[in-house]
């Protein structure tokens, strides 16, 4: 056994521990506190297993797993940006994120840390059936748990429904059943004053 | 779409998602609090993610992923077993712990939850490569955790090495490099006074 190729997987495994103390803008289902970016990662994986049948394209799971369990490490380094942030979709948020990446999986062997680089870089494309569905998840978790919590999170930073449904269009591109699913939540949402029209 | 399969399966997530709500034995890491179940099974699928060269015998990744996913949600019904408790495998645990099985993954159906469920009876059996090299995941990661602790678990149970080799000892079953390594932190361990001899 190489000891250092060992100690750097091990590293690694630490590093991305940090994330666990990555508070999330969503409360946890129950409403009891915010879920952070680790238990997140942990959903959205579970949520693949079971709702694969939902997918747009047929996709290797295992590969939408991989996706999802590392597509927040990121934010060890960058935090996390919240959905409706301006900034959001800025390069400067892209280019912290990326150098977060190219650090954190570098914590790795070239062998291993670079095909979960590109795996990380493939979820962010959004360009395959893998990635368009793990990215369907990704936004599908943060809504139910909203409507579970009577628009929590919405309320609190006075989001619209419009910009839900801008921010979140994307399911359909993974998923056309989870989108009509999602849409009608939404509407639901605005019918019970979770969410502002 | 059947609308009432979703709801079902939307209602596992929201079930299981009670397992970020229990706390286990062990401090995160960064010796901020103690993980929670959630928590704990991201960590050890991005484990076996990196640590898959060390197992015995090759292995299904994608196979002992899932079983890790899904592998503590029982403690939704039976709650955290302490590894040293004394009824740890006490049939009584066992049997509370394959009921909350059986309602947990019978929420799905039949199609879903049969397979799930067989997926976690096999890992508890620990009688397929994938079930013993998912187990050794769910052991190490523990053991990390205390020795990034200073042993804060065992000492504030006044846990003695020769149990900790006892209870952690089927690691070798399913990576005898990953047992060789475990057993060079608990010797250390107790050189620093970590652990009691």
């Amino acid at each position: 056994m190489d000891a250092k190729r060992l100690e750097s997987q091990l590293a690694f495994i630490r590093e991305i521990d940090k994330i666990k103390g990555i508070a999330r803008q969503s409360l946890l289902f129950d409403g009891s506190r915010f879920e952070n970016d680790a238990e997140h990662s942990w959903t959205v994986c579970v949520m693949a297993l079971v709702l694969a049948e939902y997918s747009n394209e047929k996709v290797d799971l295992g590969r939408v797993i991989q996706m999802l369990l590392v597509h927040d490490v990121v934010e060890v380094d960058s935090g996390d940006t919240f959905l409706y942030a301006p900034e959001r979709d800025s390069a400067a948020v892209a280019d912290r994120e990326e150098r977060a990446a190219r650090r954190i999986f570098g914590i790795l062997g070239e062998d291993q840390g670079r095909p979960l680089l590109e795996t990380w870089l493939e979820f962010e494309a959004r360009e395959t059936a893998e990635a368009r569905f793990a990215a369907v998840l990704d936004r599908l978790e943060p809504l139910l748990q909203n409507y579970a919590n009577s628009g929590f999170t919405w309320k609190k930073h006075g989001i619209r429904s419009s910009q839900v449904v801008e921010r979140n269009a994307h399911i359909a591109e993974g998923s056309a059943e989870l989108w009509d699913y999602a849409r009608g939540l939404i509407e639901e949402s605005v019918k019970r004053g979770y969410l502002a029209e």
